[in-house]
């Protein structure tokens, strides 16, 4: 009978936390599932994955240089912990669905050829020879094929519903740009006008098609017109018309597709969510059934020991209350309907708030009302212009001690107010934040006196991040006004979906800047803000001569390690001086190049960033 | 009881064409409402508005310039036309309604406002003393009140009630920005960093504010990080934070505040739209009625009479097929739930359909299917080429000819296959489209040949257009795939809203563009593409020596006549190099200018293209 609750407690668990993955039901294969679940097993492959990504920080090319021997014992040790989580899965999943399961393929394949990659290039290394670790680009596939990935699987998923849609919007937006760029080869190609930079205007149909590509990001507006709107104001209108037609309406017609795919896609993922979740309770109560008159039911007794499997943290009176809600006639026993509620009972957060009123208040309401709470506002904006001011007036940094006593007495009389248990609930976000912040900026300005007194200007980040937890204060202007807490709420309500973005967006652009290091890595040099040396005018790289890149000074833009290639990439998926950039490193390797810049901006601007502005605008939908 | 169909039918037009004006209800107060409404005397408004916007062209700083008088007196013309409709309106409507409405309280002030500006103007000029025609900026009040452009009042409208939602949004990106801002000078300000330019880098607040509210346009990325990152690449996290925040967070907010309030507000509308057609209709009903046993009808006698009235074009098929549609069991007469339908139906087009099959169809349907379709998608892919390779090579001069015929075949054979007037009918676009590609392919190919031959190269725009004719037949490709058509389809069905956006901004432009000519008009000389003289390097400012303005060449754009001020402002509304132009035009005035264009980025970019993007989005998501 243990083994039966086992069981049932397994599948409310995957009810609660929204697991899909077939077990066996044999009692070993239970215990194994729980170990397998277990919080220290998922700990243990997230950190796992974290390693094998970061490994690209100390590889060549290396932000932190480190032996080849040293990277790949730690790479084979990620492989081999990745491979002993999916032999552990083997024996809890069903044979015939372990191996239908693309997920575990794609993981075991990248296992071998991973392996294969690190011995190729070892014998490689060892015969002095040059080799492309390409099996870096593979390293995502472990965050998004585990089980425990399943947000970032699903963003993935929607990406790939939305595509066929997305592509006949993208063919004939190519076909735009296509006639567009034929029209400008007949209007501007045999005027003999000239760019800024000298070059001929606007005379290969290649040329004019990135161009008028790169004008839909806006990143070459108005530079790409100016000399025909010099040469006669006339033409200004064709590019207008490519502005209006290719800029927004066809940029806003991809947000349109990508938008209601994904709300399609969010309601079919939650209806089958919700279906999955049905399914395994109704197993569950299946067990833990018996007879009472012609009714199903689960008796009282049963019902608590499953709880305390399920949630063996449970409080007491939570159980007494959450007993109290599905048994709403005292019978002692809980009914199918009321059975079906439990994971979504348990995934609510329970409080007890006791409530005085604040000292303040008691004593002269109306002035609470309408003085103090705004007294502390102005003392904000008092305190932001003392930031601003020179700290090195002794008489502004005793005034820092003066803000942060008068916040902390409003803190403490706050906690007076409401217990200090009830004021720092879980789920008291505003609170948290009040007194973090508060706690931040007193631990930042004592930080700051020893650190002045001592005069051991040493750590360059700590003085940084102790100065920005001093003007993080001013963010309780957020906290004393209620529109603005109204948006601040909902953002932060979409965090966790938030993060599972920042998953997708972490794998795509990893892919990216592992390409991007293999192919362009060494080839742009940085020469430091202050060197003189005549390389530092081209990159160090005599194809940059004269070129817009060298000229405006983006040497430090390159791909010579994963940090600046992360950085690089933030700055394509802004856009602007795209085409700068994308000409800078074509010009230092070849004009085929520039296919992996359109590739980003398709990939992460056209795609991706619609999906986070579509997944914005649903939130906030919901949220009003 | 000629009087009593006369008022029932204006009821009935009224709710046909959505117009909401009350108007009296005595015979001579109907007669002068018919004369009102009449095309002819619509047509005459709008004639006299655009005189009006465009008096804009002629008068210091002109494009085309006129003598004062000669304006003057044009101006003095339309507003007395204005006033002149104005009067006819208050014939119309009752004089409470009348002196109750703000917009003709509008007109009239405006009216007012404009002589009196003219005559100062006048006596200024005289005098020889400078002034500014400041009521020009006011011209577009008359656009947009009148009783007919209620449509641009609609699109005011939502903008207006988007406003309280978007301040506070707003609000908190100030804050935001400041806080950051407060950051950034602490960060950066002690460093002794330089820019590209060899200036000081992030040590004023205000710079500092202004190049961090930039950089949400993403205008001065990356250059606003450059000097920072290239200190440590720790401060990129600063940037990267902000844009995160900043450009990708609140400018989706603002996307989706504003599409909020506009769905709301869309919603509103077109309740109370439905509301006021069915009262009209109620009344025009009331009118009509008849006993006919206990029910209230119109009789078919009269409900001829009527339409007659409403639609005198109307054909008698068609006029049949109304009454069988509204008359279902042919009772001789109409009730009132199928009277109120009348204007809806009155609004449908009707056409009659005649098909045969293709004759190639009819002959061997197989090849027909497979072979013919995609025959001429290779036949335009082929034109393609040969419009891309050089025209003068004789034999390709030829193959035009060959291609039109083969166009010209395919359209008789699809005309011979139904009938002209079924392939011609009002809704069949696609037909209509394909065939004006063809005749203006002919027309431009003959002409280009004509003009060849005459070795006559004076008009340079015709030639133009005669060449863009020649190669938007390309655009027959979107006519033979399905999927292509659909999504042209959307977009044309949403044309004729896109027009009344076109109004919106153009009102929005107009006034921007008067301000900015009058602010700003002689300050920037553009002296010729090929210009050598040294004035050239600085647009003939010494306050632009070595500014990136003048570096870039950018004196072109200016704010020196109506056309280039409107070009200039389709740039600022793109985004790029924003901050280049702003600080140029600071340059030559005052650093106060950069609030122009600060205004202009939050009332079109985050007002008015939001709006435009909501409006594609909502009217992407009816199609799909
Ligand atoms: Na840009």
């Amino acid at each position: 009978e243990d083994q039966d609750l086992l069981l049932a407690a397994a599948y409310v668990s995957d009810a609660q936390y929204n697991r899909n993955v077939p077990f066996e039901t044999s009692p070993q294969a239970i215990r194994l599932y729980y170990f397998y679940n277990h919080w220290a097993m998922q700990a243990a492959t997230y950190f796992f994955i974290c390693v094998d990504l970061s490994l690209a920080l100390f590889e060549e090319p290396a932000l932190f240089p480190l032996p080849f021997l040293v990277t790949s014992i730690a790479e084979v040790l990620c492989l081999t912990a990745f491979f002993g989580r999916l032999v552990h899965f083997a024996k809890v999943t069903p044979q015939m669905v372990f191996w239908k399961d693309t997920k575990n393929i794609c993981i075991m394949v990248t296992i071998v050829l991973t392996l294969v990659d690190l011995i190729v290039y070892g014998i490689l290394e060892a015969l002095n020879v040059y080799g492309i670790r390409w099996s870096r680009a593979l390293r995502p596939v472990f965050l998004i094929n585990f089980p425990e990935s399943r947000q970032i699987r699903r963003a993935f998923r929607s990406i790939r519903n939305t595509l066929p849609d997305v592509l006949y919007v993208f063919l004939l937006f190519i076909f735009s740009v296509g006639t567009f760029s034929l029209m400008a080869l007949k209007l501007f190609g045999d005027r003999g006008l000239k760019t800024v930079e000298g070059s001929p205007y606007f005379t290969n149909i290649l040329d004019i098609a990135f161009e008028l590509y790169v004008l839909v990001t806006t990143a070459n507006s108005p530079d790409v017109m100016m000399p025909a709107y010099e040469f006669n104001w006339w033409y200004s209108l064709y590019f207008i018309t490519y502005i209006i037609i290719n800029t927004y309406i066809f940029m806003s017609v991809f947000l349109a597709v990508v938008y209601n795919n994904y709300r399609k896609h969010l309601k079919n993922e939650i209806r089958t969510l919700a279906y999955l979740k049905r399914r395994k309770m109704i197993e569950a109560f299946n067990i833990l059934k018996v007879k009472v008159g012609t009714e199903s039911v689960v008796k009282e007794a049963q019902w608590r020991r499953l709880v305390k499997v399920v949630a063996p943290d449970i409080s007491s009176s939570h159980l007494e209350l959450l007993l109290r809600i599905l048994d709403e006639g005292q019978k002692g026993h809980v009914d199918k309907v009321n059975f079906l509620r439990l994971p979504d009972l348990l995934n609510i957060q329970v409080i007890t708030i006791n409530v005085k009123r604040h000292p303040l208040e008691a004593w002269m309401p109306r002035v609470y009302q309408s003085v103090f709470v705004w007294a502390y506002d102005v003392i904000i904006l008092i305190n932001a212009i003392f930031i601003a001011l020179d700290e090195k007036n002794p008489f502004i940094s005793y005034a820092e001690w003066l803000f942060l006593s008068l916040y902390i007495i409003e803190i403490l009389l706050k906690l007076y107010t409401y217990e200090p248990r009830a004021y720092f609930g879980r789920k008291q976000f505003w609170n948290w934040f009040d007194t973090l912040i508060i706690i931040a900026a007193l631990v930042a300005t004592v930080a700051n006196t020893t650190i002045q007194s001592a005069r051991k200007y040493n750590s360059q980040q700590i003085l940084d991040i102790v100065l920005i937890l001093r003007i993080l204060r001013l963010l309780r202007v957020i906290v004393s006004i209620q529109r603005f807490r109204v948006i601040v709420t909902t953002l932060i309500n979409i965090g966790p979906t938030m993060l599972t973005f920042g998953g997708l967006v972490l794998v795509v652009y990893y892919v990216f800047a592992i390409i991007g290091m293999e192919a362009f890595h060494g080839r742009v040099h940085f020469f430091g803000p202050n060197s003189t040396s005549p390389d530092a005018l081209t990159c160090g790289n005599s194809a940059l001569r004269d070129s817009a890149f060298a000229r405006g000074k983006y040497c430090r833009n390159n791909f010579n390690d994963l940090g600046s290639s992360l950085i690089l990439l933030v700055e394509l998926t802004v856009v602007n001086h795209f085409i700068l950039l994308a000409n800078g490193f074509a010009l230092v390797t070849h004009q085929v190049a520039k296919l992996y810049f359109i590739g980003f901006h398709i990939v992460v601007v056209i795609l991706i960033v619609n999906i986070f502005i579509a997944f914005i605008l649903e939130a906030f939908f919901v949220a009003y």
